[in-house]
């Protein structure tokens, strides 16, 4: 096969589903990926709540891509895109292309404070969701050992910044965890004094949602002992302190899930770029001037119908590297490419075991019938997952026995797991 | 509950079946561990090889041990014990105690080499196991992207040193891996290409095995494309190249299945010890001097009925650990100790997907029949772990696909899975 070479940056929902479009076309794709494997990123957080285990909501990219002939997989780090000489700088070495589709995502933003990075860990890799999941499971075990009750007080303090959806559902999956499932597990702490706060610095949480959908959220969230505090923000963060405002929080768990930071490999198109950093795309998804770029996924900045930008979703990701895909087949063709229209399906978010808000936009749901909903569609979207079955009982399971199934510490803090090695004396 | 305090010392199957004995009883048990998990080590290397992922072979201790009102669990560092003070020392405080029973098991000796372990690492724990998934994955993954011929060669070059139970099973399961499940994979490497050399200083693999299981054993390997080299060891380990004898092997992996180096806490007890470290314990598992603190396991020399001593493996420790609570008992209520008995139901080893050696004295089994010997048992043995269902249906899967559904890099080598978080410029 010697037909235009198509290379795809990113193994997300954007990146993955432009490759599978353009599976058996006569084209040579290859997709580049700093990780071997493409995650389920809307269930991340139940691996960061130790609910599901990182085999259940991530595959190799190899994997799924292992029946299309054209497409080759390459682990590598991007350093960035040289458009002039039509080809992608890789950390060690080079691929040159006819078309690129570049899908790199976001990261969280922590605004002028990169250094909360290390005491605030965002979630948006498999490698977050479990440096998450340990730092919540050893406060645990920590505050049992702690003889002080002030210091045992901060540590089952956990304080979520940022009152969307990652957030909303961060904030009920610990209260949850605290609140209902490890109750029995520990015998000095009661982990029902447990403290989640959700920080939001606007005036409500789930800005996205209808404000009614919003409020039945916060009180679902309150349900699960999380305290919902809105118009606060964080000024100042420490080792083991957080501030709100100008009242400090003893804290000995701050997880972040505000603000959104595209990938630095966007700098290197030499493109206009939004406030945030964004790509601002044409109508067919390329970027100006190169009808061969093609940026999608949260990398790209697009209006939709409404004016408004279109939101960081996998759904947006996923109908974007699909079109990308077929413009890319259109101009092998000699055909013009076509403006996107993306189609809205709806927004989600859960919270805990059994309450969610949907809403569709002719259908708004909260508590156990949006939960229901929820499942039944997240379920049936792990489509071309092999272990959409396997999740489907382990969370049966866990559902009936009140489990977490994953609860690990595997890397535990090198001061835990690696003491054995290097023996004192 | 006021009754005396026991301690124990490891959550491995010698500590967590002593504190299931103790369960209900009246003392007071504290079982102490440097990880939160209890791990069914049989399974370890289906994880290092991406058969299973963690979660299926791990369950945190204080699950298995949350009914049992009268233990409670400590995840800490024992840095050693004070005999004559009765009390175990953490890192980070004590834990006074009546009676204890240390179970605190051994890690791979790289003999007069402990620069070796960074370069060839051993398998003794989930994060080990992790270790060697990353390793195993990202060579396949480098070899497909590395442009030398020579290079290539070295990097699917995997050679396991020892040949023991662990290294035949690790050897096995690499071999099938390259040979027969990643075939369809990847596009410029061929998988089968793949050399995977077993090597073992002594004049047989397996030598705890009658030789002609011994010899199956081996023609199992060679079928899976593995290379046995008996009586060849290793002298020298350098980044990419290990020395065997006076022959230089160029090899992107090496794996540590070789020698055992107890606990270095056993050398607190201030009590003799046997050449290897262990702690030469009473017939009533009790160390001289010291009729309240009992050694198991691992990190116990005692020799069995025909004069030899007791091996290094599960059901050794498991019996230990039942016998020490029960003379623990017998002290509480004034009786005299008993002395341990080991009843020995036989060993076994698997060799890639349908192959395995089972001696169970009467009974000697190899191939097929023996494999699936192997699954009963092991499935059966799983009773108590809550996921033993689930792991029959993934096995069941994985069988029938011929897949590995845990194929995931997490920590991948900083060097990739880190750059994004410090971009270039």
């Amino acid at each position: 096969m010697s037909g235009s070479r198509v290379v795809i940056v990113g193994g997300g929902f954007g990146g993955l589903y432009a490759a599978r479009a353009l599976g058996g076309a006569p084209v040579e794709v290859t997709v580049v990926d700093r990780t071997n494997h493409h995650v389920f990123q809307p269930l991340l957080y139940q691996v960061a709540t130790a609910s599901l285990s990182p085999s259940q909501i991530a595959y190799p990219i190899r994997g799924v891509l292992r029946r299309q002939r054209n497409t080759r997989v390459a682990l590598a780090v991007v350093a960035g895109v040289d458009v002039a000489g039509r080809r992608v700088v890789l950390r060690d070495g080079a691929l040159p292309y006819d078309f690129l589709i570049l899908a790199a995502g976001a990261r969280h933003s922590y605004f002028a404070h990169p250094e909360w990075e290390a005491r605030a860990p965002g979630l948006k890799t498999l490698d977050d969701a479990l440096t998450i999941r340990d730092r919540i499971l050893l406060a645990f075990e920590r505050a049992e050992l702690e003889p002080d009750a002030d210091r045992r007080r901060a540590l089952l303090t956990f304080v979520v910044v940022g009152g969307g959806p990652t957030g909303v559902e961060l904030a009920g999956a610990i209260g949850e965890i605290a609140c209902k499932v490890m109750t029995r597990d520990f015998r000095r702490i009661d982990t029902r004094a447990t403290r989640t706060i959700l920080v939001e610095a606007g005036p409500r949480i789930l800005p996205a949602f209808p404000p009614r959908l919003a409020a039945e959220a916060e009180r679902s969230l309150e349900r699960l002992c999380v305290e919902v505090r809105t118009g606060e923000a964080v000024t100042r963060l420490e080792n083991g302190t957080v501030w709100l405002g100008t009242r400090p929080v003893p804290a000995g768990t701050v997880l972040w899930a505000a603000g959104v930071a595209p990938s630095p490999i966007a700098r290197s198109l030499g493109v206009p770029l939004d406030r945030l950093g964004r790509v601002v795309v044409n109508a067919d998804l390329t970027v100006p001037g190169h009808p061969e770029v093609f940026v999608i996924g949260d990398l790209a900045a697009l209006a939709g119908r409404d004016g408004r930008p279109l939101p960081g979703l996998a759904p947006v990701a996923i109908q974007e590297g699909e079109h990308a895909a077929r413009n890319v087949l259109r101009a092998v063709r000699g055909e013009a490419p076509r403006p996107f229209r993306y189609r809205d399906r709806g927004t989600m978010a859960t919270i805990g075991r059994a309450a969610a808000v949907v809403d569709l936009g002719h259908l708004r749901l909260a508590g156990y019938p949006a939960w229901l909903l929820w499942c039944f569609i997240h379920i049936l979207w792990l489509i071309g997952f092999r272990n959409r079955f396997l999740v489907m009982m382990e969370w049966a399971w866990a559902y009936l026995r009140f489990e977490r199934s994953a609860r690990l510490i595997v890397r535990g803090g090198d001061d835990v797991t690696m003491a054995f090695r290097s023996p004192p004396g």
